[in-house]
């Protein structure tokens, strides 16, 4: 093989995994199968969870994470993406073990933002990709002001992420509603959907008013599509 | 690795990989990422078209089956499934080349039907899945009455599955309501969705009405999670 080839990184969880797919195939301009993206996918749920143990410790996602890199690698992949906003908190260091190329979701959510113009944007995450402050940083380089909501309403927004994980994509949606209204109340320019399973949570808001929502998973799509063609 | 990993050779096309995966993430008893199946996806769309080879000649697709599954032994997958029902005409080889359990699409159906008590079932595939006999042979095998649509009608088939892969769904639609109202008018106990664009393109009346369509996508799904648990 050695043709481009797509892999991924992915099961963090599986439903967002498959979206990013979804988000690949409807990108990519074919007009039948052989013009579609080639893509080596390791759906793998059993990584330890990344906010257990980014705020209060645990066995680290990091040596699963290398060892599924090292996979696709030797399966042929020629660029590798990671589908979960948290596990980013690694991409440094991987990006230094890997020898092919590497996507960050995070940094082409930030272009893509600066591409727009963007000056204040609110963040919809997990509570270690809040507090690791992933977002804020790369957004403060493109000077972009980024925000996560209050204390009480990010709680919220970690229950509504955990509660769809779990099975409950309507209960889910409900226990955004608050924090999403939030960020409408402060006149953000965008809200960000820097979690994977958000932009499945917000599928609705974020069909209706594209131009609105930073949906992590569309826009590593987009990247992907780019380095293909 | 030495857990039970999924291996899909996928990409054929790359929708109908994307809609496999969502029925086992969808039927999977799964309250949290770590309890899903663990799965590695070799989406390879650039295996050279099915139909052609069998009806037509040119190159065979079966070398690039026979390397995508010797990629995902390597690569540690335990069970390997093809999704893509003219692709099975080659199962039997790759069965006999692979060094771990193969779940195939074509008996899986054949099973469900036969679970059901079916007598009489239509057939909405490619050209070559109907001529190669797959599921002619599958179900004879369980005294099963199986058959495509008449010539014209397999022709409108075939049309509707192109313009599928082709990214005009609705058109796909369309073409596809003849054949569906003849199986209708026939009075067929089910109607095999067998081809995995069929179930993308009959997905309403899928939804509606599950126990009239064998989806082969869902119901190779389902094999996947009983392997599994």
């Amino acid at each position: 093989m050695n043709k481009k080839l797509l892999g991924v990184i992915g099961g963090m969880g599986p439903a967002a995994t498959i979206d990013f797919m979804r988000k690949v195939v409807d990108l990519t301009p074919a007009t039948r199968d052989q013009e579609h993206i080639p893509m080596l996918v390791l759906s793998m749920p059993d990584l330890p969870d990344r906010s257990t143990f980014l705020l209060s410790g645990g066995p680290s996602p990091f040596p699963a994470l290398l060892s599924r890199l090292h996979t696709l690698e030797k399966a042929g992949a020629t660029c590798i993406v990671i589908i979960c906003n948290t596990a980013h908190y690694w991409f440094p260091q991987l990006k230094k073990a890997a020898s092919v190329e590497m996507l960050s979701m995070i940094d082409s959510v930030a272009q893509a933002a600066s591409a727009a113009r963007l000056s204040k944007v609110g963040l919809l995450a997990t509570d270690a990709t809040v507090s690791t402050r992933l977002y804020q940083t790369a957004m403060a380089q493109k000077e972009i002001e980024c925000n996560p909501p209050p204390d009480s309403l990010q709680k919220a927004t970690m229950n509504s992420i955990y509660t769809y994980k779990g099975g409950d994509p309507v209960k889910a949606r409900h226990l955004m509603e608050e924090p999403y209204q939030y960020f409408l109340q402060q006149h953000v320019d965008a809200i960000i959907l820097g979690c994977t399973e958000v932009p499945l949570i917000m599928a609705k808001e974020a069909a209706q008013d594209p131009a609105f929502f930073l949906d992590s998973n569309k826009i590593l799509a987009q990247a992907v599509v780019r380095w293909f063609t």
